[in-house]
């Protein structure tokens, strides 16, 4: 059926789906994918082939494998193995034909990384978080969410699609939280569902304290640190572990795409929490598994990253560096307490125009942040240096900022 | 925080999680993951793990790796090539970063395969579906979706998540599609979402007929070819392909994980809907990309069964000749047209069984398949022969299911 056959009887489909795709631009925030393949072993140098004649050599300076594990000689190994052992893909869904051994030794080593008693992998931190938070709350008769207003869209797409109650509090606000804990009658299942690094700003969530009011209200605890884990804590188990507060956690989840450099996600339980979720979440349940291949690389990743922490130095020590360089150039980063370096822009054209002029001038990738993964008006580039990129990479990055914030008339730091 | 702690006080989260687990034993439907390894190259050969001195060999039965295609060394060769030029993972959501030239590729691979202007990937078939309904219908006021009753539960958390109407239309039931349509004003927007082939009963959807009653009613059509693509259709397009009426379909959703053997999903369609859903579906925004070593993978997968068909004929064969051989051994093989091979059982407990029989003591791996993904009553066991099972290990299949119905003393076919 082509659109246009249709268009003169009743709803005119076509009409209705450009009309979304017309506001996307004349909200400036029309989203152009950048085209391009990293160098292995050379990460961050890659190459871009849109608008090219052919790959252009950039820096990329907007990745999450922020340690650069996806590049770990351990890693390509491991998976190389895999492949070759097994073959590519896992060939079905976890309970019929699709778990292999890779999945078992992973789930294991997950649930030791953050000292609980079993894991449970998920095709990504995405799923993770949707199923989840979607199964548990709908087990939980008159069960109420209680969720940090900056949560990630896949924690709130699991929240809504729970059908539960949902209480929103202000970012990190313990006070406002509890005030919304404390109306409700004691004899109600709550949860309270939040981040531990917040990848947007950069900040970090009083995880002690927010199971202090957990304890005290009776709630189960819910803590995404997908952009924590493989990177804080002694082995790399999170905010949670370097706040040693993880058992006081009821579910920890995490993402193998972002630090450990593969792909996937995973929840960190209790035996029988993780019992529940694999047996009732449509998520977990009616998909293939994750490829063993993809398995076998996290597993190398992991383990690594449990007894090696120079990656999580080099990393701290390069985005400590660039935040002072931005701020010595009077840059407006923002008050970021983690490895994640914001620099605020206020206004989606405007990213997009320091973007672009980034990459075709200077050969810097970094993509403007936009609504709605920021809330409007605080749209902002968003830098995830890591132990790859050099000094003089951070100095050529603070200097052509420093120019284009001249020529494009943009507000400093205040 | 442990959960006995909360216990005397409120809710007993505890009691209600282990109660939920109690329930699925008390059903006969409590769920292990039997874990293997397959031997690649030598499929459908494998190891089993569980319960076991050391690893087992054993025969699988039951993969949807269909072609064997994860084995394929074309495959493994470009998985292996992509994981030495560019890592692991992606590093990032589509948007940022995390967009490489084989995901343009695979894109384009995919547009062409089903005849349309564009594709867009997601990280699983589940979430394709589950995205893409929720959103599209979402965008259009007042959308209701008329259901296939069979439909998947991927498709099925896609109409719910949507928010929209929902009229179930009894399986194939082109009368009663029609009756449901015609109840609806004119004015209202209207999407059938069915699948092609259905793959716990291998029957197939009479495609062209529903594209009459969509023209008619003005109504958009979204068409699971899940367990079709890479099996049907002179280039691997699926029924739609075979039956010629890919055009006529709104959308075409495939997976990257069965016939094709790696991992991943897709939605195939017209350029406005794919920037549409590209532009608004949180499932497919806010995730980490596929890794770029899958979709290396599966472009190679997909180029080899456009151009070549003899897997899909030596599927085609196998799954003839396992009826033929069930059928002569009076063993209730189901009606199915397909490559789908599943004996009706009635009962989960005996099913699983029967299955657990054929584990321990003929080495071969089919896995039970219970209530939710069959209705309860119709609990049965599903074989997936392929190019690789041969005329040895049917009939010896065929003895084995012959003597553990006698020995459970079975109902026989009709
Ligand atoms: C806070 C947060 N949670 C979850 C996710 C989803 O994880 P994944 O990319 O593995 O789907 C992301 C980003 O992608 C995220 O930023
Ligand atoms: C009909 C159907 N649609 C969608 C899916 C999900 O696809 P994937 O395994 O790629 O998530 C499946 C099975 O897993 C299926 O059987």
């Amino acid at each position: 059926m082509t659109v246009d056959a249709i268009a003169p009887r009743g709803v005119d489909y076509d009409r209705v789906f450009n009309q979304a795709i017309d506001r996307l631009h004349a909200e400036g925030r029309y989203r152009v994918f950048i085209d391009i393949l990293r160098n292995k072993g050379a990460y961050p140098n890659a190459r871009c082939f849109a608008g090219h004649n052919g790959p252009k050599p950039i820096t990329v300076w907007c990745s999450n494998d922020y340690l650069a594990m996806g590049q770990h000689p351990k890693v390509i190994a491991a998976m190389e193995e895999a492949l070759h052992d097994v073959g590519a893909g896992s060939g079905g869904t976890r309970n019929i034909g699709g778990n292999t051994h890779y999945h078992v030794d992973l789930e294991n080593e997950l649930a030791d990384l953050h000292g609980k008693q079993a894991a449970l992998l998920f095709t990504s931190g995405y799923v993770s978080n949707e199923a989840t938070l979607a199964t548990l709350a709908r087990l939980l008769p008159g069960c109420v969410i209680f969720s940090d207003e900056l949560n990630h869209a896949s924690m709130i797409a699991g929240i809504r699609n729970s059908g539960c109650e949902k209480r929103v509090f202000r970012h990190n606000d313990l006070a406002h939280l509890e005030e919304l804990l404390a109306a409700e009658e004691p004899g109600t299942a709550k949860l309270i569902a939040f981040e531990s690094v917040y990848s947007m700003d950069g900040d970090v969530a009083p995880i002690a304290a927010i199971c202090d009011l957990a304890d005290r209200y009776n709630a189960l605890t819910y803590c995404d640190e997908v952009h924590a884990v493989g990177m804080y804590g002694a082995r790399g188990g999170g905010i949670s572990e370097r706040d040693a507060v993880a058992d006081r956690l009821t579910i920890i989840e995490g993402t193998l795409g972002k630090a450990f450099g593969v792909m996937g996600g995973y929840i960190a339980a209790d035996r029988t929490i993780i019992d529940v979720i694999r047996s009732y979440a449509p998520g977990f349940i009616f998909t293939t598994s994750l490829s063993p291949v993809l398995v076998a690389g996290v597993l190398a990743s992991v383990r690594h990253l449990k007894a090696s922490s120079a990656e999580r130095e080099g990393q701290q020590a390069a985005a400590e560096q660039l935040k002072t360089l931005f701020a010595q150039a009077g840059l407006p980063v923002m008050a970021s307490t983690t490895h994640i370096v914001p620099l605020m822009v206020g206004d989606p054209v405007k990213a997009k125009k320091i973007s672009d002029i980034l990459l075709a001038e200077y050969g810097v990738y970094v993509q403007p942040i936009n609504y709605p993964t920021v809330p409007r008006g605080t749209e902002r580039l968003r830098f995830t240096p890591g132990p790859a990129h050099t000094p003089a990479m951070m100095a050529e990055l603070t200097q052509a900022l420093a120019e284009i914030w001249t020529r494009l008339e943009l507000r400093q730091a205040a």
